[in-house]
């Protein structure tokens, strides 16, 4: 049992020098069990994770937000890049890992012919964004998820606040935004035809779409169907955001199994097992474009990144790593049905593996009950949300561990159905950007 | 003497499967000698540079166009990002690095409360300008200078094709900027009072200004007084780019010799020694901002950044990094002067002495000389252009040393003024945009 203590100092140093205290909403403690969440890591290694007050947890949570796909730290991909390092990361000279990656990435991609490279997701959305409008001469975008932070994106709050709320968070604030930018950006809810006919049958519909891969769910047949309807008879260029889904079911991303017939393909995150790299692939005709528009940034020629993408594909490879996320999340899905029966707690999962997530049914307020699995979750020494980011780590007598303290968990909340509210030491969390911020 | 060889083949299968071959602009051959530089390294060290064919060369150009102001994989540097490596560069949980970095940066800043990291410049930039235009609730943006490929920026260039040939290269082109965003970004000439007048004085001015603190020369009392006089008559938000001129001749950025009393400052490039990391720091009441829009990116929160900044400040502060840059800057300056009156060439140079720069006066063809420069020091040993972007490892032995391979250039141009063209081996460099693409 791990004994909970108040959130670590440091958060308050933090947020007196940060606004928001980190760099990213889904890292902040509001996000898990605001009062009492560790916060802070001092190390990590596979799935195991210790904070600043020596206490150990397993991550059965987000593994960085989905970017540590082999465990944390790895040693084949760290000696890579440290090899990388001891070379020197940086030069008025090229390093031959951006060509040596480039050449990787189009061998598993017989369909695309050219790469371009980011560090962050974000900027490799808005590369790909900028490159489709080049190509296509216009500004409208259709989109399906969640694709960063950027002004083509926020803009699609400009007509509504309410736009995002399906595909990241609602109440996303377009402050700051060019208002001349109002209805280029038109979301399209995941896996909903009727939304995308609705989008794509208007007369100055969009030559622009981007969706992702997947999110908690695949994407649906029909949906698959349509878009490769539209882009065949629009003659629309298509971008599939694989940054959270891709090589997580297959190498290369799960567009392969929907059969989209993408001109660019956007990876982040797990491409680099947490370092800061992001790729774009595409069609040559399309990709060109990126040399008829101004696109250049110092530190995206910077070489880690590179090494670490190198050794993460070698290593999604050698191993089978997609499969092996696929098994796991199937036998955990199967393990939780289980014991939500066994305890008369009625829960449902979504269909996307790698990523297994579930919602309890029974419950009125699904954050405060969410809350309190965190916080219990948490005293029998694990970093637990609904969802799972499963990586190579996540190995079964670990995730036997993580069941057994599951039922326990799911038992307690079972007899005290009614006390939630009462036993929950802390605020509840919250998914609102509102009170994030 | 090294032979020069014809560009490495890997160039050419670069350029197969990266469009421009490469994510910079600047790092490409075409920038310095076209058929023959190097354009690739194998290791770096100090000034020292190996390429794949084992020459090695000093590096008296631009230093990973400015990044690596400690000289090439720094030990000191590497060894706390590995340190930070082994202990998991990214997690679930945040990396205390990223808190002790802010404060170290506002520690240097009495005037500034609040920080945010980001892992390029250009992408920094535009988190600036998203805050600026949500403080001010206005689009327009006046700048000055470079700042980076996104759509706020190229944006001037819907207007005229020419907007930038000053502040970047000519010639660029805005395709896929929306067009709806044209004239919110308004070119002010560098060191250009009257054009700040004519900007400001307009009756519906820019309510944001973004300047370089210095590029190839410093910022003019004039100016600065015109900045400072705009910023308290006009109540604008003063936003300077650091992310080439800052730590370079002080720490903390040049602007504090110009005097100016910006609202946020943008570190990039040097602060991290050439790992990614790009740093905003400002006054709390603007930069809270950030947290009324939406700004936010997974990979910001990776680690390794932190680590090389933390490490990089420390050292610019224990060994007085910018003082013996300065030094060495103006005693490079001093014996370029020598050397061209003992040859008989006229030089003229620029002020900024950590970056220092000079012109051949006498050609009408300044890329054509300059290429033949940097063909005849590259035979020398030297990776040389007509900017030194000068490093903690520029001692003055090899100082010395590259004088000397000067001097001897600088004769030989001296005797063969009519003769350039016909001994030079390569194509001219380009600085145009549209011969790059």
């Amino acid at each position: 049992m791990v004994k909970l203590r108040k959130k670590n100092k440091l958060w308050f140093e933090a947020i007196k020098v940060i606004p928001g205290g980190n760099g990213l909403l889904s890292k902040r403690p509001e996000r898990f069990l605001p009062e009492y969440w560790p916060t802070y890591y001092k190390k990590c290694k596979g799935i195991k994770v210790t904070d600043l007050d020596n206490r150990s947890y397993l991550d059965f949570s987000n593994m960085a937000v989905g970017s540590c796909i082999l465990g944390y730290s790895n040693s084949e991909v760290n000696n890579f890049v440290k090899k990388n390092i001891d070379v020197g990361n940086n030069c008025t000279l090229n390093s031959p890992l951006e060509v040596q990656l480039a050449k990787k990435i189009i061998s598993l991609h017989p369909e695309f012919q050219k790469v371009k490279f980011a560090k962050t997701g974000g900027e490799a959305i808005a590369m790909a964004i900028r490159i489709s409008r080049a190509f296509t001469n216009s500004a409208s975008v259709a989109f399906s998820g969640y694709h960063g932070w950027h002004d083509w994106y926020l803009a699609t709050n400009l007509n509504s606040n309410k736009n995002l709320n399906e595909h990241l968070l609602p109440g996303l604030s377009p402050l700051g935004v060019p208002k001349k930018l109002i209805s280029t950006a038109l979301p399209v809810k995941f896996n909903d035809v009727n939304d995308l006919n609705k989008i794509f049958s208007k007369k100055n519909y969009p030559k622009i779409l981007i969706v992702e891969g997947a999110r908690f769910n695949k994407m649906d047949k029909n949906f698959a169907n349509k878009i490769n309807e539209i882009k065949i008879n629009k003659d629309i260029i298509l971008i599939i955001d694989e940054i959270t889904s891709g090589w997580r079911s297959r190498n290369g991303g799960v567009y392969k199994f929907s059969k989209l017939n993408p001109d660019i393909v956007v990876y982040g995150k797990s491409i680099g097992n947490g370092y800061p790299i992001s790729i774009l692939v595409g069609k040559g005709n399309v990709m060109d474009y990126a040399q008829d528009t101004f696109i250049s940034s110092s530190l995206w020629t910077e070489s880690t990144g590179f090494a670490a993408a190198i050794k993460t594909i070698d290593i999604f490879k050698s191993k089978n790593v997609s499969k092996f996320l696929y098994k796991q999340g199937m036998y955990i899905e199967k393990k939780w049905y289980e014991i939500a029966r066994k305890t008369n707690i009625n829960i449902v999962t979504n269909n996307f593996k790698p990523l297994i997530t579930f919602k309890f049914k029974d419950f009125k307020d699904s954050d405060l009950i969410s809350t309190y699995f965190t916080q219990e979750m948490l005293k029998e020494g694990f970093l637990a949300t609904n969802s799972i980011y499963l990586s190579y780590a996540h190995k079964t007598n670990l995730i036997n561990q993580y069941l057994k303290s599951f039922e326990k968990v799911f038992k307690k909340i079972s007899k005290n159905k009614n006390e939630i509210k009462k036993n929950l030491l802390s605020s509840k969390k919250t998914a609102d950007f509102k009170r994030l911020t």
